[in-house]
């Protein structure tokens, strides 16, 4: 655990009151008990203390914060709803935490152009409640979307259980205001379905994770709510059956909105954790595939599902079974959903390496990460986004790890990274890089794209005052 | 025009010696009659001279060219298949224009990653045909695939008639090797479907037009290919009737693989031109809607055909036709494929305007374009991919034209620009800015993300030796 338990305001005094005056005397916050649950998020269990909490309330607001502390070159940690896992909201240099919690207004949802305008606090289920009641649908909300906002999936450019057939959080977001860590607001893109003019600004601030400027709006696009849904949970004796099932789907075309795969080490710590009957947990079933099929009619969900199913069935001889109700669904997706609060009982906690590979090499990773853990004695549940190749790949540890055990732990990453970067694969499918992969990237990038990354950030925030110790700097 | 004449080599004779060791003396050339052909592309009647032209083999050899040309300050532009419209590839600074068409390989396909490494110099067609044989799809080739590279369209992040389906080239780049103006060769991102590792270099350098760096590899992610295809064409009495049905489309969700709106004034110059019967051509029929529709089982084609024939049966009282045979889809494209070699048919040209506005300013937009070209007498043609708001408004003028033409043409372009821009639209939908539409940049962005990108362009290319004088220096 890093800490640090200094918690006194390390700020000049003309700094606060200029900082009260921009934001009003509510919104600047010294409260030692508040600001504790500001300087964590959900990642492991780290915490640091900072010196100012400030909750602006628009653009505006945000550009003066950023001149002033530009001005006194005091660090400025950008945050949204909390819910990163690598530490991109951590403040790890003091300063201020700047949460856009306030920003949290729906601006408008256009119809005709299926696009709609948030500001960056709105948490991320509210937006797509909006939209579903204007008929539309955003169609990629993290797991995290009842406390994420909107600005936070923008910013690590946020992956869905439904990525597989619509994409990342980047495929939606046509346009952001942003401001500069100058104080500059800018618009980075237009609300049009296609754009050739000059850089890429918009797609350059989608996953920089708060370091190049702070997001307070955007413009996502959105689609027609697909309007008929169906689950599919296949049990498989072979976790090599499993992963053959995944790839005949892909190229089938079928475009499943999930594929999910559950190794035996994730069905078992969820099943021990549930300890109640759960469907297909058996002895001889040694992996799960959990397909979500969407479509605009019955007939294509009908024609989806019997294609599905066939191809699942070439692989497995297990019964495959159906959901079509929200309760039929909830039961077949219950495992799944709990893997998380099951490798956080008991006073354990995890480390979610969320790698993404080539889906020819799903299988052979899935290998290696057994036997790694197994060489080190790292317990380990592996699950999630297969047909992605993206894989939550999650070690379990005590709460209490001691040196030794925290040392075991690093070093299977590690390796698990080494192999994942040697066979084509990235640090981070949808997490981000934050704080805690940061001294993983130059293992991925070599030398001259990590000296071009840090230029950027340079010309974006020449004295390094944004979201300082993330990424590449 | 704007063109000069003199075409004398103007490089110190040891960057010719250093030329011909780097690339082989084949490969720098100096015939004026072939460098005639590297000075023009299909940007109005614009040529411009220059003194090398060089066809490196790899990447390493274009990474010695740039080294060499940033030492002695030489512009470098590079050149795809000379198919842009807005002159891109124009060596308006002199100096060497670099052709990639050596780098013509097709690396790899793979078949269950669905991607494909390619040479940026690729013809786009070739690369189309290649994954076509082995059951995928690259599914958003521009119009000139026959002719364009491939890293021609990422540089211009080209779209297509079928990208209200699939999207732009954008979305389908996973990959890019670059190698920048300062000698460095670079990967951009990796060969998988979910990455939130870093900056998205990738994404700054599809669009980026040449002038930030030269693309040398591509990795396009692939689809299965659609099985089953057909095509539409409804004509209409009223252009607003047209463009609500297109609306009408978009609401339902049906994702046609291309809708396409040809207005009156379009339909009359092809029809003139092809001087044949042709269907729905009547004096009653004032906009024609083309669709195409790509499923892929038979079932959903049948049922996205049915859905589409009701909803233009709701805005039309005139036939629909349908096509299914190569031959019958010929038929119906016919007028649509024609207009561009009417335009210039009987000594006139024409000045491509690709705006793209919001689906709900297509028609107020239209009216407005007529509009303005009849308070000017200019003609114009309106027709393109109008469910992404992105329309061809191309104005005729004669090729020859006086000053007082060319300025009466100049004045058209900057009111329509100036209408689609009050109206949240967009300068380039796909043919980007490259020289012709540098002029509009600041109309289109304020001064602080001109001023950004501006930056960008020095930061990568600090000696401005690449491409230069277009997009933003």
């Amino acid at each position: 655990m890093i800490t640090t338990t200094n918690n006194a305001v390390n700020l000049p005094e003309i700094v606060v009151a200029t900082l009260r005056t921009i934001c009003g005397d509510r919104y600047v916050i010294t409260d030692t008990d508040i600001l504790y649950g500001y300087g964590k998020d959900e990642t492991l269990d780290l915490h640091f203390p900072f010196d100012i909490l400030v909750k602006p309330g628009t653009a505006e607001e945000i550009a003066g914060i950023l001149q002033l502390c530009n001005e006194h070159r005091i660090p400025v940690t950008p945050r949204g709803g909390g819910s990163g896992v690598t530490g991109g909201a951590l403040p790890v240099e003091r300063g201020i935490v700047l949460s856009l919690e306030r920003l949290n207004k729906i601006v408008g949802i256009n119809t005709v152009d299926h696009c709609v305008t948030v500001e960056s606090g709105v948490v991320t289920a509210d937006l797509c409640a909006a939209v579903q009641e204007a008929g539309l649908c955003f169609p990629v909300p993290p797991s995290s979307a009842a406390y994420s906002f909107v600005g936070g999936n923008v910013a690590e450019n946020a992956g869905s259980i439904s990525s597989c057939k619509y994409g990342t959080t980047r495929q939606y977001v046509l346009n952001l205001q942003v401001v500069l860590p100058t104080g500059e607001i800018i618009w980075t893109g237009a609300n049009v379905m296609k754009n050739s003019t000059g850089f890429n600004l918009t797609q350059l601030f989608t996953g920089s994770e708060g370091v190049l400027g702070i997001i307070t709006q955007v413009v996502y696009r959105l689609i027609p709510a697909p309007k008929h849904q169906l689950s599919l949970l296949a049990g498989f004796e072979k976790l090599e059956d499993a992963c053959a099932a995944i790839v005949a789907i892909k190229q089938s075309g079928i475009l499943p909105a999930a594929v999910e795969l559950i190794c035996r080490n994730a069905m078992e710590v969820a099943a021990a954790f549930l300890a109640e009957p759960l469907p297909l947990v058996t002895d001889q079933i040694n992996a799960h595939v959990l397909l979500n099929l969407e479509e605009r009619s019955e007939n294509r969900l009908m024609e989806a599902m019997e294609e599905a199913g066939a191809i699942l069935e070439k692989y497995t001889g297990e019964n495959i079974l159906t959901a079509t109700t929200t309760k039929e669904k909830e039961q077949l997706w219950k495992l799944r959903f709990n893997i998380g609060a099951a490798l956080t009982s008991g006073a354990k906690k995890y480390r979610d390496i969320d790698i993404a590979v080539p889906l020819s090499v799903l299988y052979p990773y899935i290998r290696q990460v057994e036997a790694i853990c197994a060489a080190h004695g790292v317990t380990v549940a592996c699950f999630g986004h297969a047909l992605d190749g993206n894989l939550h790949t999650m070690l379990q540890f005590n709460a209490q790890a001691d040196a030794a055990e925290e040392k075991r732990v690093a070093q299977v990453v590690a390796e698990i990274y080494d192999f994942a970067l040697a066979n084509g694969g990235v640090i981070s499918g949808e997490h981000g890089i934050g704080l805690l992969q940061r001294p993983f990237m130059s293992k991925q990038f070599p030398a001259a794209q990590l000296a071009l990354m840090k230029d950027i950030k340079t010309l974006f925030d020449p004295n390094g005052i944004l979201n300082p110790g993330k990424v590449v700097l």
